[in-house]
């Protein structure tokens, strides 16, 4: 078989909503990978891996570290709950695996600092957090807009997202591992103005190849927040509605909404706004290129799901990470930066639960008291 | 008083939908405008009168002769059913005052040739036909963009008037005085296309100061149409829903349409395409900046009315008209240019009951037969 | 003359930028208002009222004090610099005149509440702050929908003044007497907040024909800012891009954006988000209804100034100010609310100035130290 | 292997630019097909073939009879250059093959029926003609609602395919072998008239299973059209744009506008408009969910390609295909549909050519005189 047309061996870990598409992906979407494995230790989930992968040739594990040793394994995507996403990460590099994993890296800041330093001591393995709105085509194009100046110096981001609300209240109950909605919500938006905000790695460094951009650093973070729909969530510590605003030294400040109550269904939207100009993506939200014309006005369907929104942008992702392990070099999200989102998302959390603003000094330090947050590295 | 706030004093013939509507304007929104006098024969439109204008010191005239020999009058606004359009508009200008004449001029061509002959031979008073959509911003900017060169040579027009259904039947009695959809509706559309694709006068008029710029040339007209909510048009030869495609010599077509249907409301758009870009009036109908996100999708409301889509070009259009007579120039909606207009639209309406295209050489004379369309002049 | 076109006396102080256009809105557009004289200091403005004012019959005055005792004079609109705006009020009214005061009654909150103290003593005198957004038919459309439950309960409001560049450093100059970004631009969207989370009057009070709304409560604010374009702001404390946030006791959100570098133009919005739906006020700004299709794409002008967004808007405002003097009734602006919006965003300033967050009990008493913010009353 | 991963064996004939892309796709985007083959006769199209599709295993041919004996070949994409479709067509039928036929199966109504004639002698394989905005999702969700009733009856059709000026001189040159500006763009829009105004089989056709929905039939098309930027159109008799109209019996009118000149990228749309209300695919044209917000006001950048604007549905189309072959029933675009659309374009072209026109009975025969167009079946 020719050079081209070799295909990477990945596995994916978790079937359950995510962990099923992106198996998909990997099986019929991605031509340059090929699923060999899939775990999952559910039964439900199980049952429907051996209708719609095992007939492909995949081979379903119920047993983590047995999938690890699967014959020619080079990948594993992490797809299962939050709460394993850092110790799966963490066996699959030190098994010698490539990783590309769902996004949260953990809830808690020390367990994704700890998928950083295995990263960090395998450096010729590929880790990515799967941060899927960078792979998106809107975003993408406002990001070369960006960098090429076309804005000036981008100050202020404005980014949100909001759920169509689920009157099943899977939310609430989740609620308890998510992180809060800062973390499980808003960490697309976070990880979106450290794209954004970021600056080209200094000259010394970049004559090195050495490869993260510098992130920007964190001045301030403060949060509010409301329950308006699901009161249930306060025992949590959670709300159904929050704005968070995050002050960066340096002159720039990024504010986020967030919602579970959105009526038409899937509205996330970012603004980049410039000195000289502001871009914004998916401003105006379709489900497609159709209007209809009725007695009611004029109308139009926007996505029911983040799935709907985001399905190429996910196929993008699995594309971009086989590439990028085939032919080498650098993954496009930074795991710093993703460790960084994290990062704020709980201090945002906490700023929402506490009532107080968090003040950083330039090295990350707290300023005035509180020991919650970590230095940046 | 001085000069700059001496004020037109102008009479509205008819107080009908559309008269109350000029009545107010020149009242209560045209500051260099009095209006002094009123007719109608109408008791129901009298009492409106009595209420709302007498008041104001506006005198009420049942007798239209009468009306004109109102002391100090100087300028009528036409705005009775369109039968006496051109009977009344012969009037005023016979006893020496400005007129303002709603459209269309009269729904039969040698009627319009009248009022030509007669606004002819008193040069010194203006007479205009009320065609609202030229005194529409967003017209008007286009009009400037057109000329600018910024669309290269405008080469199609495509332009729409399409009106709410309105179920009481009206628009079926009405169809016996209306002259038919093409005559009632595309009217306005006709005068788009005679504005966007006119030249500007040759060199030798436009230096003798002539004003006349010089309309596009019709080379064929043919229209088809239907009826698809009111059967009861097909005994007046009318339909509720039509197309028609004018072709002018030097290559350029003119397409349009009406309908008696639109689920939402008033959606009259205009598309001016030339050999480098295209303008679009109200591709995206708006009542006001409001769009709700709702359970359905995201509703934008449309105006209802043709009323309330183009209220406010009614007002500037008695603004312009007022400035015109008070400080000289001429009108920007030229008379022949109202008189071709009808000619076009009739022609249309024979072509959509014959089912014939009906073609026409370079001096206006009908190729193939025919005498229903006279010669342009 | 007939009751219904008695005129109501006023008088314009103050004839700048704003003040011209009030003159020429009650003079040329308000007709049932009779600008009878006009105030101005500035020789400019002078110049400016001879030539268009005197003409039409107003009496122009070198001082304020004088015009008040204009023959028969009703009422003022005082829209001279903001910092005489509370002293000119307070006079008309102990003269007693009907008060139409631009915004912001002051940039010192004492200040108002002495506008408010005399309004009080004089009960039967309409005194209202020019709220113009207010008279805007997209937010007057989208305060039906929320008062009729379109939307569930209004929850959270997103609102933005956002203003074209102006490199002639003008904002710079003036920020000194502006009282800052939030009291200068964002006090529209502070009022807006207070109008759309405003409570009907509980049973009590409505029965007895009280008339203020119960406003909400405000329980935090919270603030961040940035100089991107215009360093020299700081000196005055102020900035170019602002971020605020305010908190309201009872689960409601306001969270506000204002920039002085929007590229296109002039671009204010508002998002009002209900438990069941959001109404978005220009979301998607347009001049007019015109898109051009052009080799870069397909391009849409927006408004370049505050006025040309709401020149309908304040033509309204007059005509609704000058019906509720004639015929009685409240004025659609409450005075407290327009206290209270000073009050916010004062706050709003401090807090961004100090990088504290500020925390109210629900009595609007300052928690945690600070006095610079009274009570509400 | 499990059934369901049974993949259709499909080969490719020609390798141009959309044979390239159709190879593409079955090779790498349709994961229950097989690329197994592919002809080409053209020396570059081949390079790009050893390169591209033999390492995945593809055999190449440059001989189409060769290709067809292919070892265990079940279906062959036409997408050779229009002029051979109707050959290559046949040749594959009746070699036993299932085929997809690029749009339009022969600028040569003769031709069609001859294609119609060898699938109807061959039921069990399935032919279909490639009309790939039929697979667009916002074409698709326009024909659920257009058949479950939500505008009524579709009663007018608008659309257009425009698109962006190619300086190249490539489409003059082409103009010899496409057919015209009818058969070459506005057939799509044809095709979609067709499906949007069929009606479902008789009562006694649906019982028995027989496959065709009813068609439209045609009463009397027209056509105009210009040479407005490539002169050198006119002598194969065509031009750079164009509007023709489309009369049906039983009270359907479709009209459409193809333009060889739109400047900001490629714009096809389509309005289906019913008694109840308007559907519009693609009134917005974008690329994306992006706008930038830059001193020329708001601009969005639109495909600029038919590729760039469905893409998406090409790779649908060919998933669809494989489906039914694999799966059985019928193929969504009947084949007799794809003739007619054929019949109608070139009727077009002659009127177009003409300028005169042609009227139908209800057995497809010309009214007076003409016999260039055949009946219809």
């Amino acid at each position: 078989m020719a050079p081209q047309t070799r295909r990477l061996r990945i596995a994916v870990s978790g079937l359950g909503r995510m962990g099923a598409r992106h198996a998909n992906h990997f099986l019929h979407r991605t031509p340059r990978a090929e699923l060999v494995a899939a775990f999952t230790p559910n039964p439900k989930e199980l049952a429907w891996a051996k209708k719609n992968l095992e007939p492909w040739g995949v081979t379903i594990y119920q047993d983590y570290d047995q999938m690890l040793k699967h014959e020619g394994l080079e990948a594993v995507c992490v797809s299962t709950v939050t709460t394993v996403h850092a110790e799966q990460a963490i066996k699959a590099i030190e098994a010698g695996k490539h990783v590309l994993c769902e996004k949260p890296l953990s809830t808690d800041v020390a367990a994704c600092e700890k998928v950083l330093a295995a990263a960090k001591s395998h450096p010729t393995q590929k880790v990515m957090c799967g941060f899927s709105r960078r792979f998106d085509p809107s975003y993408q194009t406002a990001y070369k807009s960006t960098t090429s100046g076309a804005i000036g110096r981008p100050t202020i981001l404005r980014s949100q997202t909001c759920d169509k609300y689920d009157p099943s209240g899977f939310f609430v109950d989740y609620a308890q591992f998510s992180g809060g909605i800062f973390v499980d919500c808003n960490i697309h938006d976070i990880d979106l103005a450290l794209w954004y905000f970021s600056s080209p790695p200094p000259a010394g460094k970049a004559e090195k190849g050495e490869r993260e951009v510098v992130l920007p650093r964190v001045k301030s973070v403060s949060a509010v927040g409301v329950t308006a729909v699901e009161p249930g969530l306060a025992q949590h510590g959670d709300v159904d509605n929050a704005v968070g605003v995050v002050e960066f030294f340096d002159g720039q400040i990024a504010y986020f909404y967030s919602s579970r109550m959105n009526a038409p269904g899937q509205h996330d939207m970012t603004e980049i706004i410039g000195t000289k100009g502001k871009l914004v993506v998916n401003g105006n939200p379709a489900m497609g290129l159709l209007e209809s014309h009725v007695p009611s006005g004029i109308v139009r369907e926007i996505p029911q799901t983040y799935y709907e929104r985001f399905e190429a942008a996910f196929v993008e992702e699995a594309r971009v990470f086989t590439d990028v392990v085939l032919d080498g070099g650098e993954v496009p999200v930074g795991l710093e930066s993703s460790v960084e989102a994290v990062r704020i998302a709980v201090a945002l959390q906490e700023a929402l639960r506490s009532g107080r603003k968090i003040v950083f000094d330039r090295e990350g330090r707290r300023v005035g008291g509180g020991d919650g947050v970590k230095a940046r590295l």
